[in-house]
């Protein structure tokens, strides 16, 4: 409906599959000891997971849902963390039943279901961690302070449950990489105490928060190994180490194809309408109050430039992009843009709201999608 | 998955019919004169479609999949208003040809398009009207100032279309009643400036925004035609009035009902996290900042009320409800939970991320949904 016979489909996402697999090696390159568990919610593609399967990648989970697309590609469930702290108790069993035996928590009514539906299971508790602001809000609800989560790990272990890890999340796109500093030291903390009560963890969950580069320049993953590493050495004793990147594993491996399909000025300010928006595609634009920026190009490739506020095709103006935006000045509907860094966090928010085509997605290898060249970005 | 055999689906959107033949006639009996265009953006259920058909009200549609679902039960296209100032050619195209013969727009490029693609429409111009702020942000992106307005209408007969009508839209849930007083004056000014040069237009399009009765009292729809009629009167020469509503129509004839899947106490604050939040239900959560309050009630009823934060299923804070809700202090995992004024965008908007079930919808008629008694409302 929303393209020609013989023209490309629009929306379309393309990911591709050769710098999903650069970025899952660089966490291997630089964060050596710390094993990934992909965090699927980002971008559950089939050959996404199971070119990050092939490669060695663990997985985190949220739901059976997603357990259930792991299955499908033959996933190993002991090696998938099930990191959500509050989970219905139904997925749980289902969960346990399949073989997942490590499941994140934060509160007694947690310890509850999890040792009614999966007995005996090894449990992770949630410590708070959003002190500092993270490039896209994610992070509010889950965490408990240190001697609380030192309290509910004897809770744990007083239901049978295995007190096992500790984890933390300190917010998506978390573009300082110190950020980790603070949390290392509370799970320390932790450690040391529940260590005179005569209980070890085995592992500390470095969550996720690794950021994608957008239009802002990100530090190199070193620079958070950096923190990371220290902050590990100077646990009271030794522990496994997981992460559990999504968005940098996946964002920058996207380049978004829209249409142009409306241009217009309204006071004083150009305007170009997209076939996709807020709410077909881009939801971290709304979550982020359009702060997020994805870098942008057209096919038009003018060597004159405009600004134009982009936005979606449909009535709501919440659908709306970026502000202020450049493209070629001679832009016109039936040009493309593409928007790059568009691989993790958009289709999986995906709706038809005001009937409109969510993205179909292509995987692409052994061709490099040309991205925005480094004067797309700033910073 | 997510709930027992022989137990209700959880989350579920059940839709009281009877409700929404109520609203509808409300603004049959409180706006005279005025023809109602439902928006059925914000809840398309087909049951909602052919009730409103079945009761006299046209429809505005914004993208032709929305025209399609029309047309699925028998709606005459003569009567629909394509009402999205920006739409791909392919769809003005689509619509032009089932029969639709109406078609905002607010830019010359659209009247290229209209002109291409329905030779000869009528075509109503969007004129900016979001001076003031309505509560649920909406507005912004489209509308042009008066004087615009007029030279777009001149310009529109340049192309052989038909100058026909004036809309604007005063932003989503508007409290205010006077909101209209304005855009209608401008309206009035573009009418006059539009005279002088032998154009006259048919039809003012009010838009929507009429509100919906969440925890906070709207003013009366008689106190909205306060303003709108004697709006109309001081027009130039008499037009046809419509106006879009949706939200006003069927949002409180929604009664969502949720399930506790945990409980949580963080940092002293009590959690109650349900199956349904921003993402897969409950995404004007998210737009408004969780400033649109739900009404709430809970299966347990207790006496004895607690505040809690009510959230949703996934892993990313940014899926919360509301903060600070009144709750059955002794509240737990199993229980329901039952938000009212759940009848528009919600369902529009929900994805499965991160694996988690939308709600399943059923309409009723003939059994009242039991509301949340008038204790539960304040202001």
């Amino acid at each position: 409906m929303d393209h020609l016979d013989g023209f490309p489909p629009s929306p379309e996402l393309v990911i591709d599959l050769d710098r999903v697999a650069r970025a899952y090696r660089a966490f291997a390159d630089n964060l050596p000891s710390v094993n990934v568990h992909y965090a699927m919610k980002c971008n559950p593609h089939p050959e996404v997971l199971a070119l990050l399967h092939a490669l060695g990648s663990r997985f985190e989970i949220a739901s059976a849902a997603e357990l259930d697309a792991l299955l499908a590609i033959g996933v190993d469930p002991a090696e998938v963390l099930s990191s959500n702290p509050v989970k219905p108790l139904a997925h749980i069993a289902r969960q346990h039943a399949a073989g997942v035996w490590r499941f994140a928590f934060d509160s007694e009514d947690e310890l509850d279901k999890i040792a009614a539906a999966a007995p005996g299971a090894a449990v992770i508790v949630r410590l708070a961690a959003h002190q500092i602001r993270s490039g896209v809000p994610s992070e509010g609800k889950f965490g408990v302070d240190p001697d609380s989560a030192v309290a509910l790990m004897l809770a744990a272990r007083e239901r049978g449950l295995r007190p096992y890890g500790a984890a933390f999340h300190v917010g998506s796109q978390m573009l300082l990489a110190h950020a980790w500093r603070a949390p290392l030291r509370a799970v320390g903390y932790v450690m040391s105490k529940l260590a005179a009560e005569d209980v070890f963890l085995h592992m500390v969950n470095l969550g996720g928060g690794f950021p994608a580069r957008y239009v802002v320049k990100t530090p190199p993953l070193a620079e958070y190994w950096a923190t990371i590493g220290p902050g590990l050495a100077q646990l009271p004793y030794p522990v496994d180490a997981v992460c559990e990147p999504g968005r940098a594993i996946v964002a920058e491996a996207g380049r978004l194809r829209a249409t142009v399909i409306g241009t217009a000025v309204r006071g004083g300010r150009r305007w170009a309408h997209l076939d996709v928006g807020a709410f077909n595609g881009l939801m971290e634009s709304l979550e982020t109050a359009n702060q997020l920026r994805f870098p942008v190009s057209d096919s038009r490739g003018g060597a004159t430039r405009d600004r134009f506020h982009l936005t979606g095709p449909t009535c709501d103006s919440q659908d709306t992009i970026m502000f202020d935006v450049e493209l070629s000045a001679d832009l016109r509907t039936g040009d493309e843009v593409y928007l790059d860094g568009t691989g993790a966090y958009t289709t999986v928010y995906a709706s038809r709201f005001n009937g409109f085509d969510v993205p179909s997605v292509r995987c692409v290898t052994g061709v490099a999608i040309e991205t925005s060249d480094d004067a797309a970005y700033c910073g």
